[in-house]
């Protein structure tokens, strides 16, 4: 009885349940457990509504919205890549190309490009509401480590230039997220939560 | 140096972790465990991206989508209430107001009636958004329960009238979906899923 297009778009949301497998290198604040990629997408919604006021250039909460729910599904096939791994990093493009070739190509064809266009904006960091999602998609696991005394940091043997090298494009999306960001990476080291 | 306004908010995005120790009676594909609220969240912000051209009228898809990520909030003091538990269900609204008061009042004054409103919107289901809302808030569920031999309707011994009933309201959301619904549940009768 449904149409081929309800039953493409069907499969696909049955296919979404997959990113609650994947495990990202951030724990709960409660240390419990790692979270998943789909808890910390809710994650960024939720700060998507709150911070929206901090945002470099005034955003399309709607737009950052679709962004920070979609910019993880490549990692149904292509794994989380915990960015300080460099072994990791160096072929992350190529595999997320191939998972998104997949995976959007489940939908119709209009919102596979739908899905694909925000994915790439996303990742270019070229609109000023790419720039705000990819701020908050680093705050999010700063916060999480900060709230676990650096637990996930220490395990990994992060150091504090490290953390800013990769965060310093959250200035480009809030200066004032940023400015607060620079502030708790201080305060991590003053704590031993992170190397100097 | 934050200001006090933004000390509230990261606060209540710290505190928003806990919606991912939050279990439904729901268990991923795989069957490997339970669900988080979290999850469940964000895994309906996709599902408003993509079936919103089947919603009963026109609707705000930036409004769906604020409401489907803060739905489930107060489930982090309330906790998850199962809709075929009766016992549970008898105090849920009580529950659910004061953990509203708590959470939603961590917030600055003027999020603090945005998130509110969102929420209650959402719980009254007179709009065309919450409507929506709604109807993605149960076919999920049925999609999990479906995909996984209907596991936990096995094992909470539910029947096909309990599931027709709770969710009958699918339609006023979404008529193509209640079609669809409807059609999912006689399959998992036949199949043996769910008790006639």
């Amino acid at each position: 009885m449904a149409s081929d297009r309800f039953e493409k778009q069907i499969r696909f949301i049955v296919e979404m349940d997959k990113l609650k497998r994947v495990l990202r290198q951030t724990i709960l604040t409660n240390h419990s457990r790692q979270e998943t990629s789909a808890e910390h997408s809710w994650h960024l919604g939720v700060m998507a509504l709150v911070f929206s006021e901090y945002a470099e250039t005034e955003v399309d909460l709607s737009r950052v919205l679709k962004m920070v729910l979609v910019h993880d599904l490549v990692e149904i096939d292509a794994g989380d890549t915990y960015c300080y791994d460099e072994a990791e990093t160096h072929d992350q493009v190529e595999r997320e190309e191939k998972a998104a070739e997949r995976l959007f190509g489940l939908l119709p064809e209009d919102q596979a490009g739908e899905f694909r266009g925000l994915w790439e904006e996303f990742e270019a960091r070229k609109t000023p509401e790419a720039r705000f999602a990819a701020a908050l998609d680093r705050l999010q696991p700063i916060l999480q480590n900060y709230h676990t005394q650096g637990e996930m940091w220490k395990k990994n043997g992060i150091r504090s230039r490290q953390v800013v090298l990769r965060n310093q494009p959250i200035e480009e999306g809030s200066p004032m997220i940023w400015e607060y960001v620079v502030h708790l990476i201080h305060e991590a080291v003053k704590k031993g939560m992170l190397q100097e």
